[in-house]
């Protein structure tokens, strides 16, 4: 499977009533086909997945899966806390059609996930997932972090073919990429830092602004393929002011307000999270439409 | 319902073959029926809750129910990351007995998590709930705060009548206990600073350590009760050995180990949670004696 | 020498040309003296000490001596990030009529402050030191902390006669009175936590709302030693609007701030310090007010 | 002045009776003039600066001046914790031949140290200084930030000519660097990022490993200079081991055990700081050994 490129992270739909919608789902996925984007993501952080429940994710995949033809990438995220409850998951993506499952870290009981309990933990869901195994950190949602010394032992698993780190520490990034052989693929998880994850070698990304700008992360990608750095760097910095209104500052909520500008529906973010004020909805409007005029 | 005194979060247990295990869960609490503990709470942090489906959770609160007597109160853990989930965690909990939940902050979007979202979660809970609610933070695991202007919006309404903390930062106790009406109880939830939060206001604690040192604890608590603080103090430094090796080192883990030490049988922790090695049971062990010899 | 109470922590005088103003000290310690403070500090982190070359350190030390007569104890803050330079002040301060240093913790090489590194910088300093030293921690300002197992070390040094803590984690200063002898006085460096850190054994304080409000923290002391701890608890929640003001929110100049409209005139605090707007002084004027209300 | 390229930051030399010594600190400079680094830094965060008194730096700098000749930059650190000390080191700096000083923040007062107070503090500082002025932000030392908000304006000074970020927050420093006009100068300050600081758009770097393997970091910077990332990422990843050694874990200790493998002798570093243990050596050994024979 080719992991290289640009991943949407596609957020959950709910209505009005607060259930999962997917038929907005198929909806927007039909949409985004027709984007350069190299494949998916459903039930990532961005897709509220710890928001749903079990019978709720599987619908959310089948819909999906239904969407994206087969040889389009499609991952689906199944990180649970439990071991138990992540190969269950796991398993049930694959049977829905999941091509790859993506696996946050456990990240509650912090001070005992050491490295050794996050070797066994990927262990045991690798053994057992029919489909191959991406590793997934996000230090600054869960409060711990997978280190270059847990990856490295991970990467040697048959079944464990990437990760895709979220931090913007490039050190840390550097460290994955040079530490992992040539067909373990670490893809960035955050626009902020998107182009300087490819210079240090990334092989892509999952990104929230893939969604809202695919065509313009699509190329950053590949500016950096043919080696035109100075325009990937130029092209990065037109994206800053919306990666920093988005993340930080708006979360999820933001990624749905931002895709109803660019003409998506995704419905509304479920409680505890709120709808973007519109004071915010101005805010990434505005960003928005700045971002489409000087970038061409 | 009076809620002063010492609970004790009851560890789930879990067979070799990774299941909730009911049985051991009843015979646990027969005996721990005897002790002078004011109630009992299932399904918190050290029950392993966020490891456990949905079914797991209902069975584990049938058969503490079945073992603790209606007059004995008995608090329930369901807490979700989404408002819906808590709600519906909590109509199934009281359904099955529970006296109270005690409800923990969500706090995956961390950024997201301000104090109106936090008055807004617990009033759609707190309204829902056919039970007294409690609410709960433990800034340590959630990397969220809820804080006292949060705390003191909440308090006024009418389902909601205390809150465990458990943290260290007797400020911020004290400030809770200062800024909420005086049937409001603040349960006090890390034993190393118990006859602090006892003296700036707390009416008592939901401590691991209650589990395995009930009698010292409770008599800690009635100490305070009793103005004799001195006292009081001299048995905080007593338990300080034991706090420190349960809490950050060996965590829920380390608590299974001590009680398998004072006799019970509880089981092993669900992976990716591991057993404390033959090193920490032996530390822990040396602790429980040290502390036996010196207390009266 | 008795450190038991509470003990002020003078600001340093600026003039408006930006130079250090004994006279205006003098004025400040004379009435200062009226008070029922234990004693005095300068040159500590309310004392802008950082900020100030060493000739200028020089003659704040001779004023307040001057000014402090003996008998009443005047420590002096000498810590600088050497151990060549502390040793330097220390001795320095000694000739000026110190009666003790107050000894804060380098910091500046984080990684390298060990407990080692700090054993051996309190050892060598007290070794030097004419007068008795007290160690002192303020993680906040630092990013250090100095460990129970370093102060249980240094404790058994002749020359080292106490501490003070300007943290508010009470197991930890819980277990610095524990793990140290009866007459190694453990003082509190906040108010926010002054009552709870009497009650598991600081012998007192140093506190910056001495200087303010000295009958009130003075009296607070006396409530725990009289053992009448709900009046104490009573007091300190009196006292918190206050100490939240002044610490956290607008520090030094908040303290110049506070004295200023208490009637004292210790002038305006150095660059890149600024004075408190009139909004925060109104804020001050505001909580003075009301705290001078509700206290008897 | 031409800031591009790699500066050393040179430890200060201190002989077994912890004086300065310049007359090591001369035999070093003597050597490192033969290297292709741009200039030098004496009396940064790895000179040792904050355990000098005045007249100990005003020595090392005329030295150093004796040393370095005019043509070749020569760049002083003068940060200091006051405005006004500031000022009046920075104004001995440049009587003494400074090229331009190196002014890391204040941090003492962290809550106080706002972006306004940064603006005030440097604009001061520049306003006084002969010789231009290079801001300089090192969070993990200071615990505080200097914000692109304050970068922005303070770039807009005519004698703030650049800057160093030590931090590896790429997403930071690429803001750094698009926020400030092309003339001013963003170096970065530490190894570990170096190729992807400069792929964002520093102009160089001030670098603790530019002392020990100079060759290597200048080639660095010609290779991302001349466009060739694919070389200039693989020399990073060579770097890294080093650099990892360096930094985090032995310090400025390090550096000076580091030199002296190297042929330096930058004699001890001053106490708290204690010399590199033989275990330390010997792992320093081992990683500069295995770097340079896989460095071509």
């Amino acid at each position: 499977m080719n992991l290289s490129g640009v991943f949407a992270p596609i957020p959950t739909p709910f209505d009005d009533r607060d259930e999962v919608d997917t038929g907005r789902l198929r909806t927007a996925l039909a949409r985004f086909l027709a984007t350069p984007l190299t494949g998916f993501v459903v039930l990532g952080s961005n897709g509220e997945a710890v928001y749903l429940a079990e019978d709720e994710s599987d619908r959310v995949i089948a819909a999906a899966r239904e969407s994206v033809p087969r040889g389009r990438p499609l991952l689906v995220g199944t990180g649970r806390e439990s071991t138990r409850a992540t190969i269950a998951a796991s398993r049930r993506a694959a049977d829905l059609g999941a091509d790859a499952v993506l696996v946050r870290t456990p990240g509650f009981f912090k001070t005992q996930m050491t490295t050794d309990a996050f070797v066994r933990h990927y262990t045991a869901v690798a053994d057992a997932s029919p489909v191959p195994v991406l590793l997934y950190n996000f230090t600054a949602l869960t409060g711990v972090t997978l280190l270059p010394a847990a990856v490295t032992r991970l990467a040697a698993h048959p079944n464990i073919i990437g990760m895709k780190e979220s931090g913007g520490d490039l050190a840390h990034i550097g460290d994955l990429v040079a530490d992992t052989p040539g067909d373990f693929t670490v893809l960035a998880g955050t626009t902020s830092t998107f182009y300087a994850a490819l210079a240090v070698g990334c092989k892509g990304g999952i990104l929230a602004l893939g969604c809202v700008v695919p065509d313009a992360c699509v190329r950053l990608f590949q500016l950096v393929a043919a080696g035109r750095h100075g325009d990937a760097l130029a092209l990065q910095r037109q994206l800053m002011p919306l990666t920093r209104l988005l993340g930080p500052v708006y979360g999820v909520p933001g990624l749905k307000a931002a895709l109803r500008i660019a003409g998506y529906d995704l419905g509304v973010p479920r409680p505890p999270l709120a709808p973007v004020s519109d004071e915010g909805v101005s805010a990434l409007r505005a960003a928005l439409a700045s971002f489409e005029e000087v970038t061409i």
